[in-house]
């Protein structure tokens, strides 16, 4: 198993990813990754946020990076995307 | 003058934002720090990656800090939002 869980941020309505990220931690891990592109990014934070303040209070938010990716569509020509990862990291973990 | 330079990202084109970062550094301003709530979070990504994808090469991504914002609204109750902040540095800035 790898250590870096990784939870891609979509559209859905955001209790559905804190639930996931919640179900991960629950279940041993100790840090997982939030990754989000375009207009998912302010989500991204919502989820990191939720989980932090009312479901596991000892998670600290780790790295935060960002960058741009290159989407070709179906035409051939590529558009540029804002993207972000965000660590979610239990502290004191061993 | 402070050296904390605040531009505050709203519902604008992402332009007018990016034009705002790079008067400030053509300026001479060495560090500027994006500041956004609730949607505008994506734009302000998008901001950073542009300025230093396409106007300001030698500028750096630095800090990246996300919080939650409690904000009262017209009627007496709270809303929490996520809010963040991004710092962009010249590099090798003296």
């Amino acid at each position: 198993m790898s250590e870096e869980n990784v939870v891609y941020i979509g559209n859905k309505p955001v209790m559905n990813y804190v639930l996931a990220v919640v179900t991960q931690m629950n279940g041993g891990t100790s840090e997982v990754i939030l990754k989000a592109r375009g207009r998912a990014i302010s989500r991204a934070v919502d989820v990191a946020e939720i989980v932090r303040n009312r479901f596991i209070t000892d998670v600290g938010i780790g790295r935060i990076d960002i960058c741009t990716e290159e989407i070709m569509n179906n035409e051939g020509t590529s558009t540029n995307v804002s993207a972000i990862e965000i660590q979610l990291a239990k502290e004191f973990s061993k």
